[in-house]
């Protein structure tokens, strides 16, 4: 695993930048992101919005899932929504269920600054027969 | 179903704006959101990013499981995403299950300009014992 | 689409037969199946067991899913309980979301006698290079 | 947590009991179960029916989740079935992911003989302001 050139691939990333999301840490098959909270972030009801919840848990799915090298596309996820936050860091701890397969299965915690779960993200990939990047340059 | 007081309620979404999800019609259990695919959307293979379709279902959920004026937490999501897209407009259009209860079940497409399935998103909620606003003003 | 064919191959299905679901309608990428609810599908609670309807909607599925005649893998469900049951038929209603492809896409309704939703189930398969059968015999 | 009152309330579970799911282990918030496949438990491509493997986690998840004797119904379940089996032993591994809230969550692990991961099964809960069973006789 090269992890310069992961975390520059990812660094493309346009929306989990606009989210706030980044990586903290980076092993092959897993992922440690986090999200400072901040209002830009918040729902009608003043807690931090599912989708960003859900960007910043996607984002650390993504990074694991192609940790690999082999691009990982997201077919399906499952989350479940267990507290509500308005402020603080979150953090999503992505890693692999399963040895990697055409089909792989991914889980990821999103916890707050105190170790409490927030949410429980389930997800798998569909992994394609094409590498992130090309031949590496000399 | 006071649509006016919802629209203004839901304007509070500070992340939906910032995704750029916007309500198009809202009825009772029922809403349609669009978003307008730019830049800022896209992952690092060019698509749009998983967060940004979650988010854009997700705010047409909120809206329509909340459209009864009691408030509705979202429990669980689950999102299949079918189809990749790298620009033009997408649609949420979301609609309930079956009859208001405590646990709601609602289903939210996500099409594209020209009709076709991106992804299919189904959400819980669990209603509290709470109006979403106080007594109205007189 | 050869009816008789998948009949056939389906009757061959020894757990869906254990439940007592059978099919009752087939078109391509679709198909409706019943079962007749006795004390055999009773929970600890006496209302239908979570397993006796996942069984149910997943013998749906794996009709509609491989109605086209080359063989699809279940790989993901999602359902959702939405009301108990203790006597009567159960209906499931399958029906595929999008054209066929190598992700395949499937819902199923499960209902009572009066058409009421009694759970919500979303299926993913994954089509392998494989027919369900060998060469037609001439 | 009264085990023998748990095991003998799920003793009535009469679906787990036809596709022959057994309480192994019993703790609170948590249950082992496990399953000895036969001929009766295999579908069209003689692999163990992802009926089965439902019913089988679907019972670890009901004992778990009621292990607190509080009713607990499952609302939503998300399962990913990762690798078929034909034979031997399955086991389902339920266990509590937060502190027992109105909504509960809980995922259940099922492997095979040698520990691989054939199912990933997450699921919630709502628990009811009941007992599981009356006050006991003196």
């Amino acid at each position: 695993m090269d992890e310069q050139r992961i975390r520059s691939f990812f660094s493309g990333d346009r929306f989990a930048a606009l989210a706030g999301a980044e990586i903290v840490e980076l092993k092959p098959g897993y992922c440690r992101c986090k999200l400072e909270v901040s209002e830009k972030h918040l729902n009608a009801v003043n807690v931090v919005q599912g989708g960003a919840i859900f960007t910043l848990a996607d984002f650390a799915f993504a990074v694991a899932s192609n940790s690999h090298g082999q691009l990982a596309l997201a077919i399906n996820v499952n989350i479940s929504f267990l507290a509500g936050r308005s402020s603080g860091t979150l953090f999503a701890e992505a890693r692999e269920l399963a040895d990697p397969n055409r089909i792989g299965a991914y889980e990821v915690r999103v916890t707050d600054d105190a170790g409490a779960l927030v949410a429980q993200f389930n997800g798998l990939v569909y992994r394609k027969n094409e590498r992130l990047w090309g031949q590496a340059p000399s």
